[in-house]
Formats: C-alpha cells, structure tokens, sequence
C-alpha cells in the first residue's frame, strides 16, 4: 500500500481508464454521494465508468443516480470511496474485484488493503476529499458532482450539526450550493421526509427504550419483528442510532438490530467521555470516535449482555 | 419610518449610547443569538448595554448569556432584533419603551414600526444581518459574538437544513467556527439534547397525530394536561412544529399548543405547494412562507376547526 497526496489520486484518476467505483455495503450517503460525483467528474471527461455496491441504494438516495447509466465492460481501473475496510465491500465484491487500485477515505481505521490510498483522516466526509480530487483534477463542477458532495458531506455531519463539522466543511457546501447542487431539494429527501411507517417505528423505538448504569447509557433494541410489524426496512431506520445519545446524561447511546436470526448490528453513539470506536473494536468492529458500529451473535439478550459489558469498562473508566 | 442600509446601521449603532437590546416574546435562538452578538461588540467598544426580552430565556440557551450583564441604566437607543412587529415585544416591553431607535430584521412581514430599520427579507436569520453590521463597525469578531451570530443562523435554518438556507449562510457559519464559535457544544445543547421528559411527551405527540385531507395535512394537538403530564414547558416543546410536515406527502403540518384556558398558539409548516404566512394571516397571524404562526381562542376542537377550515381552502386551490 502506498498513501497518495490529493493531486497524485487526481493525476491518477484522470489518465485511468474504465473504472468501476465501489461503495461499502450497506450504503450511506456520503460513499453514494462520493461515487456519484466522481462518476458525473469521470463521464465528463470521456472515460467510461460506472458505480457499484453489495447492496441496493436506498430509495431516498434516489436522486444522485437519476443520470447515472449502467454500463457494461470490463474495468481497468477499480476505485473505492468511503470503505474503511475490503471487507465493507461485501463478500461478492470482493471476489469480483480483488485487487483495488485506489481508495478515497476518511477513517481512520483504514485498514490499507488498496494499492493506494488517499486518506484524510480529519475530513468530515469523504466527499470533502473527492472535491478536492476532482477540483486538482481541473474539471468543472457539474450540479450533479455538485449534488453528489453535499450529499456526503450533509449526511457524514448529520447535516452540519455533529462535532465533525469543520469550517472546510460548510465552506464546500456553499460551493456546492452555488454550483447548483439542489440542496433545499436534498435536505427534504434524505433529512426531512418520513414514511408513515417510519414514524409509527419511532413511536416503538421510543416505548422500548432502556436505561443502564445510572442513565448514562441508552439502549434502543430493534428486532426483526418491530421492523415488521411498522412496515419498515433495515435501510430506513439507520438514523435511529442517533436517538439514545440525545438523552440529557446520556454519554453512550447503543442501537441494537436484528440483521437476522443470527445476530445483532450495533451502533454506538458517544459523547466526548468515551470513543465508540474503541468500544466497537472490543467487538471486532470500528469507525470514529463519536459513531462507530459492530456486529454481534445471538439472541438480543445475548447481544445486549455483550455490549453492555464492554460499555461499563468504558464507563467505570471515565467516572 | 426610514430603511437603512448595514453600513448606517454600523455607523448609528458606533455613535448610539446606553442601549436596550429588545428579543421577541416566546424567545428564539436567532432573536437571543443576534442580542448577544450585538450585546458583546457593543460592549467591547465601551459602550452601556443589556438584552430585555418579555418571556425569560429558555436554560438550553444559558450558553449565550453566561457573560452578558444586567446593568441598570436610563436607555437612550432602543434597538430590536429579529422583531417583526412591536406587538411581538410584549406589552409591558412596549410599554416601557414606546420609541423603537432602530430595528435589525429578516421578517418580510416587518410592520415598520421603529424609527429606522435594516430589512433583509432574503437573510435566513436576523443574526446574518447583525454579522454584516458588527463587521461593517470595523469590530474584531470574538468568540462570544461568534457563538451569538452562529446560534442565529443554525437555529432559524434548521442547522442548515431548512430551504431558507443560503451560500452565505454556510460561509458565515465557516467564519464563525473560525473565530472560535464553540459549534459542536452549541449544537450538542440546541439540537441534540432532549430530557426523558421531552422523549415521554414526543411519544405521545406521535400518538396523537392525527391526519385530515387524504394525508396532505397533518396535525398533532399539544394540551396543557400533556404537557404536565410528561413534566414539559412550553418552551421546552417548540420544535416539535416541525414533525407533521415531515411525513411524506404531508403538505401543510399544524401543531396547536394551548397556551392558556382560552386558547391555543398554532405552528404551520408548509411544503413548496403552500404559502403558511398567508394561511396564518387568515387568523391574524405571519411569518414565514413555510414557517409561521398564529394564535386562535377556544377549545381543542374549536382551534382545530378554525385552522383546518383555512388549510382546507389553501390546499383545495393548491389541487
């Protein structure tokens, strides 16, 4: 692995040839919002190139791959943005596409698996990186790369209000505003707009909250049949992790859900007392300090017992 | 009255001794942000100052006061900040200050009752404007203006997420974060802190919402008996507003809050197709053009009719 600057990946890119750009599994905005502007970048010069992910893109996200063409060929070039770790690619990816000739990201957990990286570990989003890659690429921001950035940037700082938000952050999302990104049009979609479904699910999600260790940890348990029984997918309800920690006194806020019969997906939510990524890595998972994420087997008692171990170690630390 | 632009403002504002800083009633973060920033450039050049306000500052705002003093002096400039009418300072604040020097603000329905006032009708928040006019003074921003002008804006755009949300906006938050704003903990106090009695009672709003014209009106009705219930103020609950327009297909969400045994206080946010300053107008009301208010006596039902009666006929001609 070797570690590129921001204008090596953009010299890189521009001479590369049909290149196949990956997100990680379980996609969020800013790795969609990252692949969709250095697509519109890499179409606009004449290469050929398309996007591809182990899951499907959420509904809501929509609009970053209204222009977006699927093209077959086979790919010289393969580009990851926003994946901290090969395995994040899912496993049909990565046997699709072994060798990885570049990676765009901002984790620090980056596990080094591509055969460059361009890792900016205290950018916000990676999308704040693809926008310096594209603009040392010289090229012209369309609304659509436009789009594609303040997607990630806006959903990667909970739209501009978690403690990743930096100055370079609002100062690229007034570009993109000014480049034409629809961005009244986006904050409604990804940020303001909920199903019927998705609020009766809240309603369960609040009934079922739980307190632990003083009330300084807030736990949501989400199982398959809550999801079923409001009508709403796994995808929707990502942003639920983000309730538990609201909580006044609150410092760790868990979400627990069923991906299957199997086991648990947990996101861990922190306050500046404690790094959920340190806790998530306890568990074999990562991310940052103030958000990261693990899976766990077994039953939901079983994974709550799990975690809520591991949590009390970091709090009894910081008593 | 007579419009003055920012640098008049600025040099009026350099000249002007003893002033009183007027906030509305039921205050806001933009009102006490834009107070506060104004407040500390005011003093640093040696001038006599303090904020009034009718209503005492909600405690999660306690951050923009901790260095403001209450000084007792005889006034000889009346200032008023993001004040659309002087019906909105309250009657004892009218009362005791009939004469309005100067009037800084972003309403579009401004009544023009001071004897000068700066309107920017296309500034998301008062406080952008209060930006323009500390720094057309010639002033060093500090970190306490920083922290008021960025609570101004954060607050009246919805943490940059609502469509009054502009470049200028971003690049001014950018700037503030630079002068040493202290964002991530204003944002951790104002958007990102609920207690469990603010959980309890946004359960069972969401248990009472209730939906009218094949869904694209939603309503959730906020009685004094909830709010004592779940152990929550009426100040406490002020963004639960913006909860009915959210939902997917939602055109026009109401909230009515009863404010006393006569009445009630009503929230309308509306999506691109309606005009809610002109719904509230209808009931005596303004605002916004998807943000107002307006306040109706009655009981519950009688609230509920009136309001509905008016969104009936918007939506109707909107069809």
């Amino acid at each position: 692995m070797k570690n590129y600057s921001i204008e090596q990946a953009a010299q890189c890119l521009k001479q590369a040839k049909d290149v196949v750009i990956l997100c990680h599994q379980s996609p969020d905005g800013d790795t969609m919002g990252s692949a969709c502007a250095i697509y519109h970048a890499l179409k606009s010069i004449g290469l050929r190139a398309r996007v591809e992910c182990a899951d499907s893109f959420p509904e809501k996200f929509g609009f970053l791959f209204e222009e977006v063409q699927k093209e077959e060929f086979s790919p010289r070039f393969v580009l990851a943005v926003d994946v901290a770790d090969e395995k994040l690619l899912g496993a049909k990816i990565r046997e699709k596409y072994p060798r990885i000739d570049l990676c765009i990201d901002h984790h620090p957990s980056n596990t080094g698996y591509a055969e460059h990286l361009l890792l900016e570990a205290d950018s916000a989003a990676a999308a704040e990186i693809l926008f310096l890659v594209i603009s040392s690429m010289g090229m012209e921001i369309t609304p659509q790369i436009a789009a594609g950035i303040y997607t990630g940037i806006a959903t990667d700082t909970g739209c501009f209000k978690f403690s990743n938000t930096t100055p370079r952050s609002h100062q690229i999302a007034a570009q993109m505003m000014e480049y034409g990104a629809p961005v009244a049009r986006i904050n409604e979609l990804v940020f303001d707009t909920k199903t019927k479904n998705k609020l009766a699910f809240e309603t369960c999600a609040l009934e079922s909250l739980e307190y632990y260790f003083e009330n300084r940890c807030a736990l949501i348990p989400v199982t398959m049949a809550m999801m079923e029984r409001c009508g709403v997918t796994y995808e929707e309800i990502d942003d639920i992790a983000a309730l538990p920690r609201q909580i006044e006194g609150v410092e760790v806020g868990l979400t627990l859900k069923q991906r299957d019969e199997h086991g648990f997906k947990i996101s861990v939510r922190t306050k500046a007392s404690c790094d959920a990524s340190a806790i998530c890595r306890k568990l074999g998972g990562g991310g940052h300090a103030r958000a990261a994420g693990c899976a766990v087997e077994g039953t939901l008692e079983e994974a709550k017992e799990k975690i809520l171990n591991v949590v009390q170690e970091f709090l009894e630390e910081t008593r």
